[in-house]
């Protein structure tokens, strides 16, 4: 892991790296020493790990709860090159929602596509990171929706350091399987309204997972528009299960 | 209204009254003196206003929050006379429950038997206890599940002091109408496995609301499982909304 910059602002340390061809970012609080709960955070599709809503929400986890958080680019986002396979994939499903139709095999295949090498990226990141004094080897809490979603169910699946995850805004249908070996305590996040996930699918995912322990949210409106107290809440969650 | 006995501990007062043949409970901080938000809280059927689960809450919302909080019991619960035809459908429903049958249709009439008489009633306690200069005319929120929430949807519907309502664990056959009414933030729970509630009604219920913020939050486990950390959450959420 290479550290290529860093700096500090209102209580937040944010340190940029590569880990071979791979970017990300860690955030930890400002002069912080020794093993803290970590949040890997998945980026939503289209975005990318400095996306403005990824940033304030790991200002949170650093500044309210004193947890580190860290974020890659997914493959074909922010700086990773253009990858033509993944931009024919996004074009596809951005025609098939603008004409109102069923998105759901589509995202099967880029769940194929992305999601195994994803795993074994992310796993690499987080052996990685917590060599770091500051963050060190603490329990892990997963915070991702949407792609984010699609790529933390089988990353949370395989990673038995991740003892707790915040998830939604995905259906079942290329994660079914994955699903029903997590085992650790989810919030899951439905948008009742979603213009891209149809509610059966989402319903369908949180019924698939094992955990004794899940919670589903569910609020009125799009895709995107999951209101701000489900922030406060995913923050209690995670506190709860990680400290 | 008739005081009939006074008690303080840990820093909650707790003072019994009755309003004509009404049996009831207020809490407030102990020394409180002015205007403060007031929770009006339904209990369960076969429960009372002292149940062991309302007087924690009650003790959670006066002694973290600084609220008052105030309950009936309901017609034929607690100090109140036994009521041949309320036990008539409490005896055919728990029939009905342990058989495994549908018991929507008989919870309708016990909405029938008992709502409009109870809106009646509570309306004329939060008249009476907003006199009081430790409660006074401040925002009112309501709180009740199972039957506190089919009788908790027609008082909120009605009663236009009440600013925000946590309800569930009750269904939409007998409620629908009520609830398209009710249009202020509404935190609606749901046992995910509930053996009293179908799925289906609860969803309904929780569709039927108006209100343009509503959350639901569902769990796994039977009718009376509800998690612990869902009272955190309906503390947040009341404080959210009345202060």
């Amino acid at each position: 892991m290479r550290l290529t910059s860093e700096t500090s602002s209102d209580g937040v340390r944010q340190q940029l790296f590569t880990l071979g061809e791979l970017p990300g970012v860690l955030w930890t609080p400002e002069g912080a020493a020794g093993t803290r709960p970590l949040i890997f955070m998945g980026h939503g599709g289209g975005e990318h790990k400095l996306a403005p809503g990824m940033v304030a929400r790991a200002r949170r986890f650093v500044v309210e709860r004193g947890f580190a958080a860290v974020a890659v680019d997914v493959r074909g986002h922010g700086e990773r090159p253009r990858d033509a396979e993944f931009d024919r994939l996004a074009t596809k499903e951005q025609a098939l929602v603008s004409a109102g139709k069923e998105t759901a095999p589509l995202l099967a295949d880029f769940q194929t596509l992305i999601a195994q090498p994803t795993v074994t990226e992310w796993q690499a990141v987080l052996d990685a990171v917590q060599q770091f004094e500051h963050v060190g080897a603490g329990p892990v809490g997963y915070w991702g929706l949407s792609l984010g979603c699609g790529l933390g169910v089988p990353f949370v699946a395989a990673e038995p350091r991740v003892r707790a995850a915040v998830l939604g805004l995905f259906g079942a249908l290329a994660s079914a399987e994955d699903a029903a070996r997590i085992t650790v305590p989810v919030e899951f996040l439905i948008q009742w309204d979603d213009d891209r996930v149809p509610r059966h699918e989402s319903l369908a995912l949180f019924n698939a997972f094992t955990s004794p322990e899940k919670t589903l949210h569910a609020n009125p409106g799009n895709h995107a528009e999951i209101p701000h107290y489900e922030l406060d809440s995913t923050l209690s969650f995670l506190t709860r299960h990680l400290t």
